[in-house]
């Protein structure tokens, strides 16, 4: 359950791990940390390993079909950086799969990143100008590029400082988290503002850092930490120190980690996901008219599973899941994905009869993005014999795209914008509809910490 | 959710799928029907389809993988049938994927199966005395070769009725359901006692056979009726005809279908599953003591989620899903199934702390069998930080093997066997574990047409 | 050089190995075998070997491409038999690669054959009045079949003679040769009329049998002698034995497999191929007019090379490679095979200028059967600007078709049939044609042993 | 025959072929001249094709392999330039294959080359020291890097002269042909001594440009010329256009190009390959002892066949094919030509003992470099009965490595180095060695324009 591949859903970007792994060879830990960050990027899996010498390992697919265990086995080393990818339309290409490995004064150097590296697009422009090519149209390789361009010298002999120093300087915009392997080192950094999740663990195993603490749950015992926005990690063979780059006191954590992205058992931003869909669902509840009554809220799986509970629990109306989700059907390998975009809700989800028949139905939803697939579900629930369809949204009215890495639309493709609440619920086929109130978000992301500018008309300054 | 694949779990074997496509190639429907049955099996998926000449399409893995799409493009007709399998371990060989198929007297015939073919290996020492021999180890062999050495005719001559007593005469104690598809023809058969399930549709895009009423869910407003115990149907370009073979009165509808097998959004024996599962677990649920508290009910699973909610509710207790399972873990092809049976509980589950933390938990699963799973989650709750672990199973104890069908393994090796309550706790390592009383399971599966021989230490006559 | 693939040529069927392997695993040197009769078929590969249990593994394509060394070196076992299939066009499917296994009584059973069973349809079609179907459309099938029905016991009992003399009875026409595996025990038999090659080898590593003597030419010091035409050999772990099982004096050995099929370093039938070609060019040189004079002698690669040699040492006239074929365009696996077969002679075959330019050319071929390549190779040779292009053939004109295994179209697609040497120049624009005198072949092919049936009009009795 | 793969042999690095093919997708027209050109790399094939827009497909493998028919008939467009790879041991890695494409100021540009571009590796660390990355260890990166960092705008407006101008001046001492192709337009360049061919042919079907004129044996009626050292060609849809971008008189055509390298149809150099090993043949026999009789010649198939067939003539020696070369061995893919490494010369070659025993043998191979295959054949010959082997050599002894693109081994490595004929023979086995005198050379290649430093101690200056 809880798995991720919406068509008309709003997506980040990629997962991350890497690390060290005392006295035996990281490869398979980086696919078994991969398998956890699944679902962050199910479009290509990449891992970069070795000591010295890096061995890159990638292919697109999902990670158990990129990353085969009998290769795998060959690959020696316990330095290591991991990547699953989530590509936006278009880009599925072999060259733009991460790690991004370099040879530079006869010495390894791998990159891995996710999210959206702001200054990137500004800066191949500059290199380009200057008479310099790139081989892929990745972030990666442009981030790589101005680090090696900055410091002109082996990757051995590059610094901490130095690293976080000159991303500070020329990637001071971005939303990414960014992991970099130098001989017998392994570099974590994250971003000024802290949009992404970046997470370090220290265990008797080893050091290691992740996207999601999820990745390290098969580590014994491991003490967890999340990286602050503007730190970078140093992980060396004896060690692992954490250094702040940045004086920058505000930070910009994206709520939509919590509402739809992360893992719903991991822990990110100083919150559990699952809770905190929870405490979505009930404040949604809460926010109901009081005469509001229904006779069972149905998820729409997995995304709404969370807030639905919660909603049900709050409201008191009967929770079931009225519509079972084909796990078989997104989960083949990158090929069938593309021909499984043209599958209909239809395909995707059966309807339970007997939950739904002539029912007062609340179906709940994380979000509403373009609003494709609550339509057709809200039309499926009525076929089945609904008697009303009453939609919700654990988040409020998406009214902007996104600058800081999730994949939303532009304004006009965006079902929220511009309309009222009536408008929306008859272009759904809904009896009602509603959005969690922008302000009953503070309660659950206090303070000023957060990145909520998809549910704001004006962009934060 | 609601996905199989479990280790120490039983596991019944196959499904099928097939029929008639009025004007169309039916090759896209058949991978169609079979992903939605692709929690019956996942070791191989295979079809034969066309008009008069067959063509079979079969491969090692999950549908996606083995029934690539570009491939099925290639392939005509208007007929067809399609079987997914489930192989006990070791005998996942290329030459057993189902469809079988023969040229006879110059005219193609092909078959598939599930269940357990009784009299199959008695047949197959009988035809190997006879000195005829086999290429294959399935029992689909064995089937085709009795009904082609009865009949002795081209298989466009053999008549409904032909098909149907030979079947009665020669295997008349097996549970399983049978699709052949001769010329221009699809017959389906279910066994005298209605062991396992069989579903029709007819809809205006012809006419349709498959183990589950779930692989018709995209058909425009199918007619739907089940297959009786002992009765067959014949699917030609015209109609579709139901027949009786059996004067069998009595049936043995396997109840664990409901328990655990099949999707919970299919209708089979009359009866929805998911319902049947929230009743089970309403059931466990009364007959705990009175005085039984707890804090949160979680499930394991897929498998126990619709028993854990039925028991929730009616016990008041918060249900909570406290163990996130990776759907990404299993669901790779072939190859890497084998790899992850020796992967653990704490790679396949994340629990949620928030939701654990100092809690007493009922810990719910639809059925224990040898107890492996279960002890090892039992150990993760308590890791998690749960103050109590309370097993409980939505079906009876298990302690007997089963003849027709079911993969359970030999009565030493199932937990309950033998043992009283605390011993099996203690084993398990859980603060009490309660079974779903033998006598509820009447409430659930009225009259005397249901195998429950796995409850019971002595086998029905 | 010297390998066959050309579309419009004769072909014969198959090339077999098998024997026992002193203390190692049998399967690398079954793939080394077959990769020397590779010549003998380049459409699928497949072994089977073991001990008591035997593993088969068999693929489509060329060797190198359906045995992977990773894999073959998982088979354990040091008995095997192996194959490579040349199919006529249209069964190139799967279930008819070789070997074909079977377990009968509980133990595994392997053949593997080559040639044409002659009445192999006739019992095919008895089995299946008698109600028996078969899985494949191959002969191996047919024959294990016919074995198995006629001992109807466990392989291991099966004795040498039972198996040579069920042959016997039954298959007494063919032009064949088999070999069956059974628990430790390889026999091969040759038919009746020792159409097809079968050879034996005794070294210190084992015992071993092949279609040709090239297969054991990795082998240190072979013992090597001709299985006769009649006898079969029984290789246990101790020795091996020869026996005779037909009391036929008559022999009709191929000419065709020195011709044109054999391997040039092959020694079968009591004589080396190339030596034999050599001879053939030079009686061809010898029955030309007194006063024939020409410039150069070109060969149609490869298969035309050694009779364009004698010929040229015969006739004085200097010998060179006017055509040079590109050796990479053939050997490709299967699927490009099928593409490559409307690759025209164009494609094929660069001629060189400066051999040709001005010339009077002798242009030597083995044989002509539709005529189409010669047809399309004076073609190119006058555009490259010979001055004349005289063809000659170094066997007769073919003008029957072979029902003993080689692959001749029927009369009339025959060039040479009911047409003068003027007539067959005329259509394939040389300048002249010949073909070796009938009666030439008798100072090559002595006394009445062999079959030269394809250059009679009338079938010998 | 005339194939290439020996593992002690010489080897010069790539094939080269692209152009405009009007009004048709020229994918296939790639393939089909790389085909051509295979003999001059196996380890990997790639092409580049479209019109505005580039497309890349390339792949490990021989052309077959790598270049599967179905995907090329997804590319369109009318441009394109090819590739084929030898790679020297340990670099056979996906990210060297070529081409290597770039998107620079969003225009595609992508660039292949053959040949030893000598200054690549200085111009390599020039821009390591600047800072800047690279992403393959392929010279092709830097070639093009350099391009784009001198003339630092959009590939559209690069002009013929400025790239001609640019490779020029930066890489002057190489021996290397480029293709480069920019939207609408591909370039050719050979360097400014010529010691790589690089020939142009157009006809009705387009322009084209390749390594040898072989590669355009498909066309009709080709206009064909060779490109001078230091000359470059421009293609475009409506002509193609040969200017001079060298003030260089001087030029060295590698004469190993004749010797072993090229197709022997092909005419390079100005020259027919197969008419110059002819003729090296003939002077090696006349440059033996008068008193010198033997009584067969045998050539090492294939690359000794040419010399080996001229030595008879001229010496008046029978001329026999006395060892049959294994055609099958060394053309699958990549994977197991890595396995074939290992093969030994027995299981190659197979002896024609008939041709052998008991005779007087001169063995004829085109050069001799370490000496290893030669020994092992020499050995095989008196197994097989031969009474005096005498060996020869149709080029001088190699005494000296290759600067200039071919895979030469060290001094000390070379058997011919710093030893005497005798010394030479006993290492080898052989009753006496010759090779052909330095000074017959001049005979064959007149003139100062070609490069025989190999056979000289010293390196020309």
């Amino acid at each position: 359950m809880f798995s991720k591949l919406k068509t008309d859903k709003i997506h980040e970007e990629c997962g991350i791990f890497g690390g060290y792994l005392k006295d035996k060879d990281i490869a398979a830990t980086l696919k078994c940390g991969l398998l956890k960050l699944q679902h962050r990027g199910q479009d290509s899996a990449g891992i970069s390993c070795g000591f010295d010498v890096q061995n890159v390992y990638k292919n697109l697919g999902l990670v158990n079909t990129a990353l085969r265990d009998n290769e795998l086995r060959k690959l020696k080393g316990s330095f290591g950086i991991a990547h699953v990818r989530y590509s936006t339309c278009g880009d599925v290409k072999e060259e733009n799969i991460q790690p991004v490995k370099t040879t530079y004064f006869g010495e390894d150097v791998s990159l891995v990143h996710n999210g959206n590296v702001k200054q990137a697009e500004k800066i191949r422009e500059e290199f380009e100008k200057n008479g310099e090519v790139f081989l892929s149209t990745s972030d990666s390789e442009v981030i790589l590029k101005k680090i090696v361009s900055s410091l002109k010298k082996p990757p051995s002999k590059w610094t901490f400082e130095e690293i976080g120093e000159c991303l500070l300087k020329y990637f001071s915009l971005g939303s990414y988290c960014i992991l970099i392997y130098t001989p017998n080192r392994v570099f974590a950094f994250r971003d000024n503002f802290g949009y992404r999740p970046l997470m370090l663990a220290k265990s008797k195993e080893g050091f290691f850092v992740a996207s999601e603490d999820i990745a390290f749950c098969s580590l014994s015992e491991p003490e967890i930490v999340e990286i602050k926005a503007g730190f970078g990690v140093e992980i060396t063979k004896e060690d692992c120190q954490i250094k702040s780059f940045s004086s920058n006191k505000a930070s910009r954590q994206c709520v939509f980690e919590h509402i739809y992205f992360a893992n719903p058992a991991s822990n990110i931003f100083s919150k559990n996901v699952y809770t905190t869909r929870i405490k979505l669902g009930e404040l949604l509840a809460k926010s109901e008219e009081n005469d509001f009554r229904a006779d069972v809220v149905i998820p729409v799986m997995d995304s709404g599973f969370a807030c639905a509970l919660g909603y049900a629990q709050a409201s008191k109306i009967p929770f079931h899941v009225g519509l079972v989700r084909n796990p078989w059907l997104e989960r083949s390998f990158i090929q069938s994905q593309q021909e499984l975009r043209k599958n209909n809700v239809r395909q995707k989800f059966a309807p339970i009869k007997e939950v739904i028949l002539n029912k007062k139905v609340v179906l709940l939803d994380d979000s509403l993005v373009r609003g494709t697939t609550s339509r057709e579900i809200v039309s499926m629930l009525k076929r089945a014999g609904a008697k009303e369809v009453h939609m919700r949204s654990s988040s409020p009215k998406i009214i902007n795209t996104c600058f800081f890495g999730v994949d939303i639309p532009t304004k006009e493709e965006l079902i929220a914008y511009n309309k009222t609440d009536f408008e929306i619920a008859k272009e759904i086929g809904a009896d009602s509809i509603k959005f969690l109130p922008f302000e009953s978000l503070s309660e659950v992301f206090e303070g000023d910490m957060w990145c909520n500018q998809c549910f704001l008309d004006e962009v934060q300054k």
